[in-house]
């Protein structure tokens, strides 16, 4: 079956692409956007430059480390208090190895992708 | 590292999840959603009891439709006339073939999750 949607592609550069997450009980927990929230908080040292930078509500962002703190037994942003959108914010060293282990799975993954996208090329 | 992870996830049900396509040059070719359009198609002989299935609006779907037919040298879709949102539509031996390197390709992308989120739980 593979030979003829080959045939049906031939001639373009299609690729197998894909999205990955770690979901909890029908709820996402962590996906690329929320890794690179948090990637983002680390470098600022605010969520409100984090939010700025990725072009999201302040809302949103603070949604988002919301529904991560409260999916897991331990802390993974720690704001400090100072003010309306004042204070800083942190990460915690659970939330690096978070953020390390995803990108290992995504690595992984793109082993699965470049395998599938070289076997429709073939 | 995945036994710190492990210890952060420890009591919840965490597991893998993603999404999977095909695109070609910068543009989506095939996804969950389009795959599943062409199978209501197929199902109802009509873009737009598809569509309504689906509760997509008809020109999102025939955007979709448009879509397909343009990045292959071949037909996936064809309609047949017959006045406004009237005619019926057909699916290609073609498009089947894709629908089912589809099912196979999602198929083996669950064992990739499975083994993920086994490791995840252990």
């Amino acid at each position: 079956m593979l030979s003829k949607v080959k045939q049906i592609l031939k001639d373009s550069h299609f690729r197998v692409s894909g999205s990955l997450w770690i979901e909890g009980e029908e709820k996402r927990f962590l996906g690329p956007g929320r890794v690179e929230l948090l990637e983002r908080i680390n470098d600022t040292g605010s969520i409100n430059q984090a939010a700025k930078q990725m072009g999201m509500s302040y809302k949103k962002a603070w949604e988002m480390v919301n529904s991560l703190n409260s999916q897991v037994n331990t802390t993974l942003v720690m704001t400090q208090t100072g003010g309306e959108k004042g204070g800083g914010a942190i990460i915690t060293e659970e939330a690096k190895q978070l953020i390390m282990y995803y990108h290992l799975l995504r690595k992984r993954f793109e082993t699965f992708l470049e395998t599938e996208s070289r076997q429709l090329g073939e």
